[in-house]
Formats: structure tokens, C-alpha cells, sequence
């Protein structure tokens, strides 16, 4: 690997300065990327097809010296194996052709056969690490059970996920059945994305945060620890770091700095320093600037991400990130900055740590 | 006070029950409020006259017997007194005509005279008070400048609030003019619904968790405190309950329990028991039943009531609330659940607790 940064902070090993990647930093934001769905018709088309996937992915690592690559797909690809019927309608984000409306719904669901319903991934896989060609170490992905399920509840996005709540609530063992369901197809998809020649493995739980604790616990956070234990437990995947993103679950961090996975994200709310006391040095940490920086001009963004990088210290496992996506809206020159302010500062921090 | 429940868990007394209100208990689940409404023309036209916003006040307390009445108002009253053009679109929630842009903009906003452009707020709680004729307390209330702030910038809601953010770290001295001048007026419409009857006060921070910690104490809590220091030295008020509810910023319970004030609400992903610890015994609590509870089952909605008043204990300073507001498409008949399951539920826990 030319660049192991990214391994190395993951590792929790010094670095001499700070690897950063963006989440969601290939997209609508690059024009290149824009051109290359405008070839592939759709989003969908895009996502589906290995070639197009491997080039879209590419492109942010041509433009910023990123230190970590990760597969361009969707968060959603399980529920549309399992014959949910996944599309995108434009500015409205993803919908189902059919939703889950009860428990028997949940019993009538088909089996997923992952590995083959979603060879095209691991084909994506496998052709990206090809071209990447040991530059940067390669991130699979998947969506988490409680997102994917209120997801599937809702038929697409939703403000408060109150359909997924009520049958949480009123319908607990088909929500667990289905649940269990998810988690299962979770590991199948992300074992396999291991063995096409992913390096890094993550959960992305983007309704972690949505939950009374009580709920979190026995509806969220259960199958991430399920999972995370079949992931270590299996000989394909168990030697690849596992990052838990389990966004807004903030008052949880020392529970899932216990999953036994190696990472968690953060979003932009907690202060690093404090995530960092709750998880007792036992996971490295990934973010968390405020997207929102992004917006900033220049000189603004500097600073902001220096004030992260000191409340970070030069202490080992950071990986910087934004706590959230990049949006459609945000300037690639901005995103350099970030990247660029990452390198820099977090360099000549560690360079004047070393001589005090 | 016939009922002075409510007042009695705000000084942190014991209760014989635990008093129970519901963010947003006046409003369009209601059928009678649907049609008060279709009388008055619109919501605005509605919220603008003292008789209507009365009728529509004391609507949920001839249904469920609620231990406090809320004034029926907009927390966006004050950006409508600084000439910003309120309306609002069927479906799509609140919208400014004019919206903040750039910090001329702000050396421009012309002065706010509340007590004179919202007269019509004083009307309404002095003739809800005549009405309730110390039935219940009456809780008064503003919108906190931060979220104010972001409505102004945003123009309406928005779902990331970009545009406040940026303005906030591109043109911080302006951003800090703008908060403050909505901090006076917000004291000056306390003060004035102090005046006009009101017997608690209630600040509504909704977008307090938006922030990242530095920006949070900066932009967000200071202005709370001001506004705090400010009711509690003024003779009109300064012996009313005041709650602060800064949706969000759950891992600044600690710093909020310290800005002086009675009460801090809860949303409803914090445990109250943690957040009893947090804040040492310095504030009551209200809240923080997850409002998607309310679409459960009725038996379902008893058992969420119990786990929750459970882990609140029988301890002194409780005030049962929704973590959020209700919505229009939950059931009355649900609502009526709760309120009942609060006080049989708390009356059987502090009678099981006085036998121990």
C-alpha cells in the first residue's frame, strides 16, 4: 500500500499527519461525476453497473489527495434485493415500489440471495481495488438493520419514521424477525464485498439518533453488535478493520466503543475530546467536522478544521471526516481546502509535538 | 390554584401525581381546532386574534385533564415583529416574505417595538387567564434566538440550515448583532406575557442541536443565559418558573442545568434518569415520551408511559411531556391514553413507594 495512513490511524499507530476522506466525496457536487451519470441514464444505472461505479469512485482521489477510497453504491442495495423495488426520483431521494406494511408482510418477505442479487457490487469491488492499484486502501460498505428498516417501513424517506416506530412498537417480533433478516443479508453483503477485495469495512446506521434508549438498544444497536461479531468471526473479513457509524447515538458512544468493532464515526455534535473519554481508547475515531464548514469561505474553513484537529491532539486512531455527506450544493474547491487543511496543519501539529 | 401540580414539580416538590401536559396539545389533531380554524380563516388570522387563540387554548383541557394550559401562538411571532412577512403555506410549514442575507441586512433590521406589534399576544393570555380561572397554570412562551436566527436566515425551515450556519461562521459580528437584538426582543415578550398573566415561562430552542460543540456555546447557550439572567432580575417575572428546552443538546444538559433557570426540557432519546445525573438535582425535568409512542396501541402507549415514569423514579421535579410536539395525524383518543396512564401509573408508583 503507497499510502496506509488511513490502515494506520484505523490501527490506532502514529501517523505523520492526520488521513482524511470525505463521506459521500464522490458525487452530485463534481461536475465529472455529473457527466458520468448523465451517460449511465440514471442514478440507479450508475450504481448497478461495475465500470461506471469503478469511475465515479475514482474521481475525487484524481482531484484531492485523499487517503481512502470507498465504493460508490447505496445504502439501500439490501432492501432492493429483497425485491422491494429500489428507485430514485430526482430531488426526492430513494423510494420503494412496495413497502412492509405488517407481520405478514415480514413472513412473505423472499429470501435475499445476496451474493448473487448484488454481484454487481463485488464486481464494482473487485474492478476499483484493480484500478486503485494499492494507492489508497478501499472501503465496502453497507446499511445497517434499524436504517435499512426504516427505510423499508417507511417506502422511502421520511421526516419522523413514525411507520417504522409504530410497527417497532405495536408489531416487536416481526420487527425483530425482519431485523434479523437484515442483519443476516448485512453480513452475506459485507463478507462478500471482503473477499472482491475490500480493506475496510462500514456501517452506515443513519437513524441510530432517532431512537429513546430503551429502543435503541434492543432495536439498533443489537444487530450491530450481531454483526460485528459474525464479521470477526469469519476468516474472509475478521483481519479487516470495521468502522460503526451510528449517526446521532451520541449519548451511546462508550456502549459502542464495546461493539468490538475497531472505528466509530462521529457526527459534528460531540466534541472529539469527549467522544474520545467515553470510548476509552478502546476504537479509533472518524470526523467529525461540521459539514455545514463546507459552505464557509476559505479562511473560515481552515481554522475550523484546525480548532478540530486540537481538540483532536496528535493522539493516535483519528481519522478525519465530515459527521455527515457532502451535498449536491458544496464547491470541489472547498472540499481541496478541507483536505489540504487536514495534511498541513495536522503535519505541523505532530512536527511541533515532537520538539516541545 | 386549583390544580398546582404543575407549579409544585417545577419547584421540584413532591406531587401526588406526576402533572402532564403535551407539547403542542392545541392543534389540528384536534377536529374542534380544525374547525375553530375554518372560522378564523387561516393559521395566522387565528393565531393574531386573542378570542380564537383563547378558544383553541383551552380546547384540550376540556378533553383531557391536563395539569397546565400553553398559550396557542407561533414561536416565530418575534422575526414577524422585526417585519419579516410570516405566512404560512398549507402542508409546507412557516415562510418569511424577506429573509436575512447579509450583514447590512442586519445594520438595517429595523427596531422591534414586541409589546406594540404583539399586543395581540398580551390580549391572549390575559383573556385565557380570566377563562382558566386558576383552573391551571398558564405557560407563556418565545422562541430562542438561535432557532429564531435560523428561521430569519433560512426564510422558512429548511433541513440542514446552511444558509444560517454559514452566516454564522462567515459573518460572525453580524450574526452576534442579529442574536442579540432578538435576545432583547425575546426578554421584552416575556416580560410582557409575565405581565399580562402568564405563570410560567418557556423558551423553545428546536434547532439547539444542530451545532457542533464550539458554535453550540457560542451562538446557541450564551444567548439562552442572557435571556435567563435577564427574566430572573426583572420584578414582572422573575419569580416564574422559566423552562428552557434546547431540543438536541442532550450532551449540554450539565452546562444547561447552570444557566439559572427552573426547568430544561427533554427530547426524547436522553434517558431522564441520565439526565437527572447531568443536572445534579439544579432543574426540574420535563418531557420525554418519543411522540411516535402515540401511534402505538393504547396498551402499547400504558407500557411506554410506565418504563418511562420507572426510570424517572418517584423522585421530586418531574413534569411529564412529549419529547417533541404532537402532529396532526395522531388520534385524540391516544393523547387521552397517556394523560391517564401518567397519573394512574405515578399515583400507584408513589403509593407502592410510601408502603416500602
Amino acid at each position: 500500500m503507497k499510502n496506509d495512513r488511513f490502515l494506520r490511524a484505523l490501527a490506532r499507530q502514529p501517523v505523520d499527519r492526520v488521513p482524511v476522506w470525505l463521506m459521500r466525496q464522490a458525487g452530485r457536487y463534481l461536475p465529472e461525476y455529473r457527466a458520468t451519470r448523465e451517460r449511465a441514464g440514471s442514478f440507479l444505472a450508475l450504481a448497478k453497473n461495475p465500470e461506471f461505479a469503478c469511475e465515479v469512485t475514482l474521481q475525487p482521489l484524481a482531484r484531492f489527495p485523499l487517503d481512502a477510497a470507498i465504493l460508490f453504491s447505496d445504502i439501500l442495495t439490501i432492501p432492493d434485493a429483497f425485491g422491494l423495488g429500489l428507485h430514485f426520483i430526482d430531488g426526492e431521494g430513494p423510494r420503494f415500489a412496495r413497502r412492509i406494511e405488517s407481520a405478514s408482510d415480514v413472513a412473505n418477505l423472499p429470501e435475499a440471495n445476496v451474493v448473487e442479487a448484488l454481484s454487481y457490487v463485488s464486481d464494482a469491488v473487485s474492478l476499483i481495488r484493480k484500478e486503485l492499484n494499492d494507492s489508497v486502501p478501499l472501503i465496502g460498505f453497507s446499511g445497517a438493520p434499524w436504517t435499512l428498516f426504516c427505510y423499508m417501513l417507511e417506502g422511502g424517506g421520511s421526516t419522523h419514521y413514525h411507520r417504522a416506530k409504530r410497527f417497532m412498537l405495536d408489531e416487536a417480533k416481526a420487527a425483530h424477525q425482519l431485523l434479523n433478516k437484515l442483519a443476516d443479508a448485512v453480513i452475506e453483503y459485507l463478507i462478500m464485498q471482503a473477499k472482491a477485495g475490500a480493506q475496510v469495512l462500514m456501517l452506515f446506521d443513519s437513524w441510530a439518533g432517532l431512537l429513546a434508549a430503551p429502543h435503541y438498544f434492543e432495536f439498533c444497536e443489537r444487530y450491530l453488535r450481531k454483526i460485528v461479531h459474525a464479521i470477526k468471526a469469519d476468516p474472509a473479513s475478521a483481519n479487516l478493520p470495521l468502522i460503526v457509524f451510528a449517526k446521532g447515538a451520541n449519548l451511546h458512544l462508550e456502549s459502542l466503543s464495546m461493539l468490538g468493532c475497531d472505528a466509530l464515526g462521529l457526527d459534528w455534535t460531540v466534541p472529539i475530546g469527549e467522544a474520545r473519554k467515553l470510548t476509552g481508547g478502546r476504537v479509533a475515531l472518524q470526523g467529525n467536522l461540521d459539514p455545514a464548514v463546507l459552505y464557509a469561505a476559505p479562511d473560515q474553513i481552515r481554522s475550523e478544521v484546525a480548532l478540530l484537529l486540537e481538540e483532536a491532539t496528535t493522539a493516535p486512531g483519528h481519522i478525519f471526516n465530515l459527521g455527515h455527506g457532502m451535498n449536491p450544493d458544496m464547491l470541489p474547491e472547498h472540499a481541496a481546502v478541507v483536505v489540504d487543511a487536514v495534511h498541513s496543519y495536522s503535519a505541523a501539529q505532530r512536527a511541533r509535538t515532537s520538539l516541545a
